[in-house]
């Protein structure tokens, strides 16, 4: 079949919007089309050329949602007209990591999902003279059709909408996850977030979710801190205006340190700020953001030796089939709140802006509607 | 009174046997007589002048165990003549931290143990002539006669040796701890320990106790093999004779990495390496050794944010009144062994020798017997 895309050409080129050809779902596949997609730094990663594993061409995307279109043969678990989301971390339910209650890392399909294939090692997508065009993440969500290993679909409720609940496929997850499955973070908690964009927000309603007591949040953009304190943060600090040691000073304000400290930039400095900034004795520090390749993390051993933990997250360890549709749950019941995060609707005509507005730190979430 | 120790005069200085003064238990402070003390690492540190930290003129040692002589004013938890263990990490059973069951940072008495002084802010050793002489780790277990604050006593059986259970003061708690306490290691685990001095083989142990199916020993020489099987190594590994990267061929002979990984070596690039040996998804590696001044570890965050947990111990995360008299039990009950890692006993005036047999690796644990 024929769909439009928005197809990455090339590393650190704009977009480009074209029809492109879509073969049928193979056994375990499944057809969907997705009605909505967010653009999430990731993207912006591979798209810029900086993820040093980046495969061209290929239609990126992957924080999607939309509906069942066509089963491969032996799908069980979905039936056409289902409301699904993608999901770049599968569940297979069946591997050593899915049976391990520690991890989320399922790696049935890892190794091809790696290298922009579907698990029989092929693409479904092509360019309208024949060229194999790559996936992304298994997901591919900036396309208007696109197929997906049916261990790698979350099924939800049909009366959430798509433009909103796309977001769960990657920011919110990932933010609420950190908090809910990774950190463990206990009632009367005080935890402390640094980056308050599209996935520190989350970070800051899980732990409201989690009844944290004190939830600091930091930000050089001193703009990010009204849409946070709406979120759940009683404390706002930026570092940039802050006499001295940025650690000190939030030990100080939170009686000795976070029990719990998220790092949402992706920078390696503010990963050693956050690690620093736990409580001595028992507090835990979760590595969220993505940094630079090559990029390390460094600090004293005397930090881990004096009782601070060293975490990190990937997809908020959440599992998708069983995890998503219970945060699509929470979000129909006013549990949780996207709305306001989605800050620019856009065709997929316009998708380039929405990189464009990331750059700016205008927008929390752009989402193109299909 | 007057009583027999090993001085610490000077950062780098052999120790001076010599007759010092002892003032009496204030309220709250116990009088004991040491009958034996372990020689530790942590005191080479502190002697050698490589502790940035450390003060002169100082009684060190904090491996010790002795009886009961005398009682300060108000000390109800222990009697006359009762077998105690010096605790460098108190346990006041009401500070914030002795009531958080996530740590065993006692913080009680922590800045002034920190400065070579008692509780009160003085020093119950001097010179003949009146100089004091600065208390080491809450504990100056290389005296003869030592006063510590009765929080960090540990009351024990009366029939243990105190020429082996002097060593549960510092490396077989240490050891045993970080596997029990601090990683929770579950049976059936896959460890790894980097380094098999005298800490390690304590790790080693503690792995065979708490059930670990596989237990692999890393250490440059090659004749540290045998004793660490004694104590339930299953797979010995040399660096210096692997091709290629330590960490792949870790990763190969244990299937994946271990579950828990230790590093017992104190070197940071050890520390590394035991952090990157650690299972994908759910490994922990935890940091027992201490590092030289200023020294740093570093990773790439991809590392944790797959799944790998940095951790750190201290004292094993025991909880001294509470934890070293069961450990002391294990001892007597065969549960765990001491005796051939107590490799030379020495008198007092050998104590120079000690340090020696250290440097030279040819000791695990030197005792030396009053
Ligand atoms: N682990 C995962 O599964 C996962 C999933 C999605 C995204 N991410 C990563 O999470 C990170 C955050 O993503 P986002 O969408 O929220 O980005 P964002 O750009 O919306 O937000 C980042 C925020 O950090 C702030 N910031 C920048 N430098 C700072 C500093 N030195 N101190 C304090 N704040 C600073 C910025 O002002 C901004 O508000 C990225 O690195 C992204 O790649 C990780
Ligand atoms: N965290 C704590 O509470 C605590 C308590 C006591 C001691 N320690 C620390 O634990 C560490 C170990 O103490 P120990 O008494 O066992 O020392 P040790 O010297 O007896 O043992 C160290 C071992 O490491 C081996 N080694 C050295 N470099 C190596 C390398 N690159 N790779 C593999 N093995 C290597 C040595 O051959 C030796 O066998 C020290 O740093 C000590 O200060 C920590
Ligand atoms: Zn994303
Ligand atoms: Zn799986
Ligand atoms: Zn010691
Ligand atoms: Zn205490």
């Amino acid at each position: 079949m024929r769909t439009r895309a928005a197809v990455a050409l090339e590393a650190g080129k704009p977009l480009e919007i074209m029809d492109v050809l879509l073969d049928g779902p193979k056994a375990g596949e499944v057809l969907v089309e997705i009605k909505a997609t967010g653009l999430c730094h990731t993207d912006e990663f591979t798209r810029s050329g900086d993820d040093p594993e980046g495969i061209f061409p290929a239609i990126l995307g992957h924080e999607g949602a939309g509906v069942v279109v066509e089963l491969g043969e032996g799908v069980t678990s979905l039936e056409v007209g289902d409301h699904v989301i993608p999901l770049y971390t599968a569940e297979c339910r069946e591997c050593e990591y899915c049976l391990n209650p520690k991890t989320n890392l399922c790696q049935k399909v890892r190794a091809t999902q790696g290298q922009g294939l579907l698990p029989d090692g092929t693409t479904r997508f092509s360019m309208l003279d024949g060229t194999p065009i790559h996936h992304y993440m298994g997901c591919s969500t900036f396309a208007n059709h696109t197929v997906v290993p049916e261990i790698a679909l979350a099924k939800v409720r049909k009366d959430a909408p798509f433009d909103k609940i796309c977001y769960i496929g990657c920011g919110v997850t990932t933010g609420i996850g950190a908090v809910i499955n990774t950190a463990k973070v206990e009632i009367g908690s005080t935890g402390i977030v640094f980056g308050l964009g599209g996935i520190g927000l989350n970070v800051i309603q899980g732990l409201r979710l989690a009844g944290a007591d004190q939830i600091v949040g930091v930000d050089v953009n001193d703009g990010k801190a009204e849409m946070a304190r709406h979120f759940g943060m009683t404390d706002f600090v930026n570092p940039t205006k802050v006499d001295g040691d940025i650690v000190a000073h939030l030990v100080e304000l939170t009686g000795g340190g976070g029990d719990y400290t998220f790092d949402a930039t992706g920078n390696v400095n503010v990963m050693r700020q956050a690690l620093e900034s736990a409580h001595k004795g028992w507090g835990e520090s979760i590595i969220i953001g993505v940094a630079g390749a090559g990029q390390e993390i460094a600090t004293r051993p005397f930090q881990l030796v004096t009782g601070r933990v060293w975490r990190g997250t990937a997809f908020g360890g959440a599992s998708g089939r069983t995890d998503v549709p219970k945060i699509v749950d929470w979000y129909m019941q006013g549990k949780i709140e996207i709305d306001p995060m989605i800050t620019h609707n856009l065709k997929l005509e316009e998708i380039n802006h929405g990189f464009d507005l990331m750059h700016e730190g205008k927008s929390i979430r752009a989402v193109v509607e299909f």
